[in-house]
């Protein structure tokens, strides 16, 4: 494809899938991902800080859309429970891309420096949750502890949501996954 | 001190402190805790990876501290109970090193690099409470459940525990987080 093309960012990103899943992380270089989605380099570096960001792309919005939900939910829902709402919004995100999603998963999971960075974006989400929960008025440790909790439930949802061929919706997936640890508390 | 003292690892340990403190962790080089410390810089790569691996000497036992009390926890103790059980062990280790612990954790909190490294540390620490408790008979699903809200509560324990200073010892800052946790869900 040509680089006056539209949606090169979209083309880089499916190219790096492609890439990642075909030869592995480490024999693949940003020039490999640029050439095969028709783009130079320096394109590549103005869209993405490094060959790891590409699989990162939606990490921004779906922690401001978790963030957002969490702002607008009732008033007087308790902390955990606006957090995990926060947690399903962010889930119907990943639901519209699920295939995506599944592909991606596999490649982070076979590589340990995806797996580090991945670990860098929860720590970032639970971060911003407990900001959220803070300015619906939580004190610090409750807003803490649910934020974790929260993003807790939203990680082992989403290994039973991409490993399970008949999982149900990402939502369904958290609020199942939430009643387990209520039940273990 | 010259370099046939014995203690060469805590000196390091002790040097590294010192001077991620006085310069900050970017402007201090291997070598200059090295110097520091009276030994040379091969004998301080021997015994760590990086400048970074310092300070995370004790992480290791403390892994393995808080898997044995989970392993050796009554048989019939629920998975929650059991990790936590593990992580009150842990924080007795921290509890003989409190001013040690308080040091370090301004320099992790004040440095990027060591936050990222910390979150790696407390990763590893969620795996391996998840395996001690499948190989008690949890189901995966609530042994990593319970193994992430472990770690959540040693994490905010942890916040209050060096922030505060006529806290309770870690143990008892433990068992009130978890109080707070469980009144949250």
């Amino acid at each position: 494809m040509g680089r006056w093309e539209p949606d090169a960012r979209g083309r880089m990103i499916k190219a790096a899938l492609d890439l990642f899943a075909e030869r592995g992380f480490e024999q693949t270089t940003a020039g490999d991902i640029a050439e095969s989605a028709g783009v130079t380099e320096r394109t590549f570096f103005r869209h993405f800080a490094d060959k790891r960001e590409v699989l990162f792309d939606g990490s921004a919005t779906l922690e401001r859309t978790a963030c957002e939900a969490i702002r607008s939910a009732p008033a007087g829902l308790p902390p955990l429970d606006a957090a995990l709402a926060g947690m399903a919004a962010g889930g119907d995100l990943l639901q519209e891309r699920r295939e995506h999603a599944v592909r991606r998963s596999l490649i982070v999971a076979a590589t340990p420096a995806l797996k580090e960075r991945e670990l860098l974006k929860l720590a970032s989400m639970t971060e911003a949750t407990t900001e959220a929960l803070r300015e619906r008025g939580a004190p610090q440790r409750d807003a803490a502890l649910a934020a974790h909790s929260a993003v807790t439930v939203f990680s082992v949802a989403f290994v039973h949501w991409v490993s399970t061929p008949d999982a149900p919706g990402f939502a369904a997936c958290v609020a199942e996954t939430a009643a387990a640890l209520r039940a273990l508390m």
